[in-house]
């Protein structure tokens, strides 16, 4: 059973703005390369194409707290935790750290919820229930980890 | 007073994903684009040098629910109210319409929270009250308008 | 017969880096916007889904020189012209210049080669012949316009 | 003496488009990628601020060959070779495999001509010679290696 995933990366300078910091958009982005980690480390991709049917997993829900300024060349660690495990949607609680130079205080903390979906026709999507061989390898993270 | 702008515009295929919908990060450029030319509507750039001390706008928070999926070509209407405005801080909200074959219903809604910096020597920002000319120009939206 | 187009817009704070000018990957967007506006021009999407096949048009080849740097708010003409047209392929010539304060010199250079594919199965793109019904409405820039 | 880098990476999903393929915009940011290992690789950054005076790198000219499209999760290496090394410029071969499901042949080939400036003033950039230090550690590759 998996709850958490934690990726550590240096900050490019295509991810910095003319304020010398990243760019708040990055931050999407630091998330969604940690689910994509955590899924494989469970076995999947997140273009979920093994299970019947293939689901997708569209986000309906996204907040970012930035707490310290990340800057180029600053190595990051995006840790993951599993907020809430619904039948058909994940909550993800997200932690940033700063590695570089500092004492591992936040940088900024984050929750994203994904709504796990099928598809009607080619294009359309449908809410539907999360595949039960993907329900069983996840748990909520501990309360404790989820808080930081 | 000013507490609102829209912007219209349409979306380029390098905002899409393999998903074929618009990805999720770059709503965050959609306000960021709305937020800039709501300062430029009140007379100022928000890279705010026309003030002493200049001024700078940091993101405190963002966050945004996602309702319907945006495409390809979709003409949509970027419409930022002023939330709240506190002596160091201003939060906007953000609905963002579908224009496309659609009955304008909205396709996400945001919040983004800024705050504002003046810097220490080059590099350190540091809170600071926001600009008397600048507070002078800018007032809360009524609460109906930003219910939305 | 269309062999030019024209976009003019602002530069957006997150098109910036931390060198303070506009990061040189955003330069793809900008063909990309204002090839998708020339294609509306002569009245297609460059998602061709109306012609039979639908077609493509994957990028072969780009390449650009960068002469001025371009900073933020700066207004920027996107000139896209007609450079070759071949059975397969359309090459354009894209000359960006600020508006800005300036005179109207360029502040790049660019080229773009692109070749129209059809799909075989749903994922295996084959390049193929321009279809006639676009082609007929396409023809290359006079040499001088090219040259700039 | 240096003369190349190679980084090994797995494609986002953030970096694909509608067409299910990386958008062409990416390769820049890939190339930023590897040119910063390279330069950490003989002890810079490419914020050069170690040099008297402080040093950047900006691109004048960038240009892609795409031969085969990159797809979500394909694990691809990005090897850079310097090709020419100038007083006052460096031009960088690029070469890009997909390693996943293939037998590495080339996806994509590039070049990149920076040119090394410092600051008059605060922002205006001006030429100069690359440091003795940074030019004392890189050596143009091999012919046969630039070639592929």
């Amino acid at each position: 059973m998996a709850y958490e995933y934690k990726v550590v990366r240096t900050i490019e300078f295509s991810e910095t703005d003319m304020g010398g910091i990243v760019h708040f958009s990055n931050y999407c982005k630091f998330v969604e390369t940690v689910e994509r980690q955590f899924f494989k480390s469970i076995g999947y991709s997140i273009v979920t194409s093994q299970t019947d049917p293939p689901v997708g997993w569209p986000r309906v829900r996204i907040g970012f707290d930035y707490k310290k300024p990340l800057s180029f060349e600053d190595e990051i660690e995006i840790h993951l935790l599993v907020a809430k495990l619904r039948s058909k949607s994940i909550t993800y609680r997200i932690h940033i750290r700063k590695l570089t130079g500092d004492t591992g205080e936040l940088a900024a903390t984050g929750e994203m919820t994904v709504v796990c979906v099928s598809w009607i026709e080619s294009s359309k999507m449908k809410a539907c229930s999360i595949p039960k061989e993907i329900a069983a390898k996840i748990e909520v993270a501990p309360a404790g980890l989820i808080k930081g």
